[in-house]
């Protein structure tokens, strides 16, 4: 089965689940002790403590990956947190790639990358395809999934979708953000050409599940524009940002998931990732996940 | 002198030079000889080659920085080509932004980066900003400026602004790219919206030059486009990329260049940075900056 769509829709139906997990580390938003236990480390290089902080997202984002593993079907690491630290940031994510396809998670890579020619190339090689090395291919990230942005239009997007078909991958092109914001520039027409061109750029890549590997990313805080893309989208997969501390709740995710429960990863970060900041927080992000698991399925099958 | 678009007015007349090159390393297209050495060095890490790949990313890169410092004003680096290699290539990266303030050029980060909230955030602390560490602020890339994608809207390129304004920093805003594919999207009416946020979003970093750190990617593929939105964004320094190999010339970007030979800055990557592919690329990459410099240098004079 190397079908991005038909994997994600086996592993929901495993699990019976939608829940897939943000993973924001915030230097100000992690358990005090673990975060002060590193900051007494010696330091190496420059002494800024960017190595340290590096090692210390890979132990917290570790717990919460072991923590959520039985409730949630995926992994959303956003790379802004990482980047910010420079090597040892970016180090720290490639860790937690490995470490949360060995816990039996699909990882997408919550880059929203985007760009022509050979550096939209260069990206889709980086998170879902393969680099170019000395002697032939190399490995990436290997993310099973990358989200995406949409805005250089389809010759930006090729050799995403390429990637897809050749290392079975996915991508979730942004639609319509969670922000207020977004209603500057993402308006009605604009989504309905996203979606037209989302649905082409899915045709060649739906599995036998009847999704395809190329998905969307629509904020769960937009309820009536999750039922309109629903309806004209019956091949996409929905990652739906929002739900939790930005306002959502399943009621208002309940329209994207199909009858089978499926059609839809649903996102939640911070009310899990921060649910405790005492030592046991790796407790409270399992708990908090598990809610959020049986809320969502129970939902969706209502 | 703490606005972006003053230091870079300094430095186009100073130089009496619009050109910035680009800065995008493929193995594939760097000198032979070059690549030959670094796959002969012994490997480090699991000895997949990624880390020669990041050093010798660095002689090139410097060698190019170093060979046309006399003709461009600032060099942009395409962050997909470093980021695919992992750590090591965000090592390259870094160093060479660092190598390119010191042999005094400007240095933009074309990241394409964009995204809502806290994460929105830890891109801007990134590449102009300053990352949280243990005990305050710490350094990040520390480039002069960085592309942004808009689509998020207002919300989502607020800590930018707040960047620029805080550290001098600048953002180069994509309003219009250079490939085929840009018309899918980014339409006449999103072009409007869009410039008239540019516009907006740079009231408050208009420096003593009369441009703002706010500026904005136009490809040079569309010269009618262009001299349209320098008459609707008189404030609005552009950033030009297709010249050469993408086909655009000096009469193309003219419209875009005010009577002071202030307003643009023309990005050319392929055309200079593999103009040779001997041992003598520096060389090569120097002789054809000169040329870029001197043609147009001229048309916006003329």
């Amino acid at each position: 089965m190397n079908n991005f769509a038909d994997r994600l829709t086996a592993a929901i139906l495993a699990k019976q689940s939608q829940v897939c997990v943000g993973l924001d580390p915030r230097l100000d938003r992690m358990p005090p002790s673990l975060v002060e236990r590193y900051r007494e480390v010696p330091r190496k290089g420059c002494g800024c403590g960017r190595h340290e902080i590096g090692a210390c997202f890979e132990e917290f984002g570790a717990a919460i990956i072991d923590a959520v593993a039985p409730h949630a079907v995926a992994i959303k690491l956003q790379l802004a947190c990482f980047e910010q630290y420079g090597p040892p940031g970016i180090k720290a994510f490639k860790h937690l790639c490995k470490r949360a396809a060995k816990a039996g998670l699909m990882v997408i890579a919550d880059a929203k990358r985007g760009d022509i020619g050979i550096s939209a190339a260069a990206y889709s090689a980086a998170f879902i395809g393969r680099p170019q090395g000395f002697d032939g291919e190399i490995d990436g990230f290997n993310a099973d999934a990358l989200t995406v942005n949409p805005l250089f239009g389809s010759d930006g997007m090729q050799p995403f979708i390429d990637d897809c078909e050749k290392y079975g991958a996915g991508i979730f092109v942004l639609v319509k953000t969670s922000n207020p914001g977004s209603a500057d520039l993402q308006d009605l027409k604009f989504q309905e050409k996203v979606a037209v061109l989302v649905d082409q750029w899915g045709q060649g890549l739906i599995g036998e599940s009847g999704y395809s590997s190329v998905g969307a990313v629509i904020g769960a805080t937009h309820p009536e524009t999750l039922a309109t893309l629903r309806q004209a989208l019956p091949h996409t997969p929905f990652l739906l940002p929002g739900y939790g501390v930005q306002g959502a709740g399943a009621a208002d995710v309940a329209p994207a998931i199909d009858f089978r429960g499926l059609g839809a990863l649903v996102t939640a970060s911070r009310s899990i990732i921060y649910a405790g900041a005492g030592e046991d927080f790796a407790r409270s992000a399992a708990e908090a996940a598990e809610r959020m698991h049986v809320e969502l399925w129970q939902a969706s099958r209502g």
